[in-house]
């Protein structure tokens, strides 16, 4: 028998201090290091000042890519092709497929503009555009993926962001093929290859070269996280993602080495992701916890694995499946797999999570490469108040308000009352201009 | 002659510094104070660890209100009532109208659920729920807004927010009627007699009274704005408000009166404030002028209006109305004022701007209080990438995904190839368990 590596922990619903444990499995704070946080401050500072020749620096000193120009760091549209032309003819295919299958999901989200009138001939409305530009950023070195691109710039470009720029790190000069070729494929509109808090920097302020955008997504190490927090104001920034997590509700009646699996398939992103299974079937969390110390040894990454489950993975008994619904609004996971016979059912029961993957057959990562919905999500129980990216995180609103003679004197006469109830007369005397005699 | 006491800044928009002038008079930069960053960090520690105990210490301390138990700083829902019947008739009536008309136009912001399935019987879709629990923050003393109170809980209402808690400081035990109105007629549930950072704190964290809510609404102090900042990813927040703005273009045939009071509207908010006229007619621009001085003086808060008009006022002269769209775009206003003969021949060329207030007889005061759209608007420029406070800031989506066996099947093999792409073996693996043999 293979050694037993993998020590989920066991919590069981019933137990009186069920909540605590659980409370103390999901803790997870994200600390800023003050460190961190000057370096990132005076990168911004210089990039403000000396624009793209801060830029160039700082390629030279973090990536050891020693250009002359703004030039040797912009990737042109040629190139962008190119990629797309030299990796294999497979994953050219699975890349369209998926960025097909994301872009036509997607494209049901887009809000639309609209107006009523009343009788007084008052119309009011809402008019409904896209963001002028908008900065992708995307980590370079061994953390590149290509999904990522196309799940953070096809929404952009559904939304009809006019400029789509793309910011992507070539530590010592080494750039993915596959990340260019997926970003060919999504709309990418430009490319530099800077990297870190400099390129968040060049991006909310603008430099020679780099235009200035509205808003700022994508995934990155601390020092881009933090930047992103700092520029927030001077432009849009997407949320600020902690671990990624699965939570999986089975009946006990999918195969227990899909579900291990499936945990798997988070527990190899990080450390410190999380991996929680919740079950009615006592016998069948044995019989996961067995599959997965079976199946471990096989895996790439199980170094990663270990220490994720072995810290912050769990087994989750539960007396039936109101209670498995408590647990996971309780934890309003980043992703939810009701591998049950009838997920739908469940459904009016879960108030919060990022993505609800229905079925036995709905692995969690189809969802990350191809089925359609977007595989950035809200993280760390924050699903309760925000949703997935989607394309109207790069369309705003502005309202529209046009009063009628008629109209403008009628509520002129209500919001003199409300503004002198609020001491604010300027108001109340601009309103009243406008009231009939 | 009365005296000439307002002097808003002169710019022409062919001055070839025209664009540096601009950008000088639009900045404005929200200084962090470290002392008050510290201060706030230490009342949330204390909220954390000790809860109602202090709420009571810090309403002592801050608001000179001693309560023995937060019974004493609860609002009861008869209180409500009771101030409703307890205002005068007039402003009850007006209260009600703005009430109403604000419900019925964010009635057309509800976001729905949908679901579509695919030919290989793979269903996807977005469903989309309100959030459990939301803070409403409401400032005391004078700066006390009842349609502050309309405008951040109606959105929630009309979303279906189960529990909308409002927290309101009262110094020196004064509590303003026509807030505790304007909340029984919004539909908030619970009120608290709490303010400051400790009522952020408290939203939250929860205290053994106070519930945790999921996202905190509504404008405050330095010290309540610092502490949304610091609770953000623990509890969503909207955004950050800058001073109130109010961009005008005009054709110049407007009562020169009725624009000088529209822009007073904004200036009188505060010293910070921005007014601003736009106008391809000279003439007009030192008319307005005149209008200003003159009217400053017949005004309650003209002292506020003068800092306010001669530190960030300005009439800018611009050749056309294609350069005034041009002005507007680069600003991106709070409020946009189109006082001209037909604003829907503008409306296109409009990109950002948070509320559009179209035709001569739109004065913006009507909508602060009871055009119906919502009055809470991205300041500061970030109207180029966010939108009015709505429905949709109480809303949340969860993506929908359940393949069929063969979807599954299909999509396994997409799946498999991407996720070897990018070295994630578990994922690949989970995803081909499901591929058909």
């Amino acid at each position: 028998m293979t050694k037993k590596i993998l020590k989920p922990a066991r919590l069981d619903y019933h137990d009186h201090s069920f909540r605590q444990q659980l409370e103390h499995l999901l803790t997870w704070e994200n600390v800023s290091d003050d460190k961190v946080h000057s370096t990132v401050k005076d990168i911004i500072t210089t990039v403000r000042k000396r624009g793209d020749g801060a830029l160039l620096d700082y390629s030279r000193r973090f990536d050891r890519v020693s250009a002359s120009s703004m030039k040797e760091l912009t990737v042109s549209q040629q190139q962008l092709q190119d990629a797309l032309d030299a990796i294999p003819d497979e994953q050219r295919k699975a890349l369209e497929i998926a960025a097909a299958r994301i872009r036509s999901y997607h494209k049901r989200q887009v809000l639309e503009s609209w107006t009523c009138k009343e009788r007084s001939g008052t119309k009011l409305g809402q008019k409904v555009q896209p963001m002028d530009r908008v900065g992708l950023y995307v980590p370079g070195g061994q953390a590149t993926y290509p999904s990522s691109v196309l799940m953070n710039a096809i929404p952009a470009h559904v939304a009809g962001v006019e400029e789509i720029i793309m910011m992507v790190p070539t530590p010592d000069g080494v750039i993915n093929d596959m990340v260019l070729a997926a970003a060919a494929l999504a709309g990418v509109h430009k490319v530099f290859t800077v990297g870190g808090a400099q390129a968040i920097a060049a991006l909310a302020y603008g430099t020679e070269t780099v235009p200035r955008v509205d808003k700022i997504v994508g995934p990155g190490n601390i020092y881009v996280a933090t930047a992103k927090r700092e520029v927030f104001g001077q432009v849009g920034i997407d949320m600020i993602a902690g671990p990624s997590e699965i939570l999986v509700v089975c009946d006990g009646l999918t195969d227990p080495d899909w579900i291990a699996m499936d945990l798997f398939s988070q527990a190899e992103h990080d450390e410190d992701a999380q991996a929680i299974l919740v079950s009615d079937d006592l016998e069948f969390l044995h019989e996961v916890d067995d599959c997965m110390n079976h199946l471990v040894h096989e895996l790439e990454r199980r170094e990663i694995i270990k220490a994720s489950i072995n810290k912050r993975g769990a087994l989750i008994h539960v007396p039936n499946m109101k209670a498995a619904c408590d647990v996971v609004n309780h934890i309003a996971p980043e992703h939810l797999e009701l591998s049950v016979a009838n997920p739908e059912a469940l459904l009016p029961d879960i108030r919060h999570a990022g993505a609800i993957f229905m079925g036995r057959h709905t692995a969690e990562a189809l969802g990350d490469y191809c089925a359609g919905p977007n595989h950035v999500l809200p993280t760390s129980g924050t699903a309760r108040f925000s949703s997935p990216l989607g394309v109207y995180d790069f369309q705003k609103r502005s309202s529209l308000i046009h009063f009628s003679d008629k109209g403008a004197s009628e509520m002129g006469k209500v919001a003199s009352v409300l503004a002198r109830g609020e001491s604010l007369t300027a108001h109340a005397r601009s309103a009243e201009f406008r009231i009939k005699k």
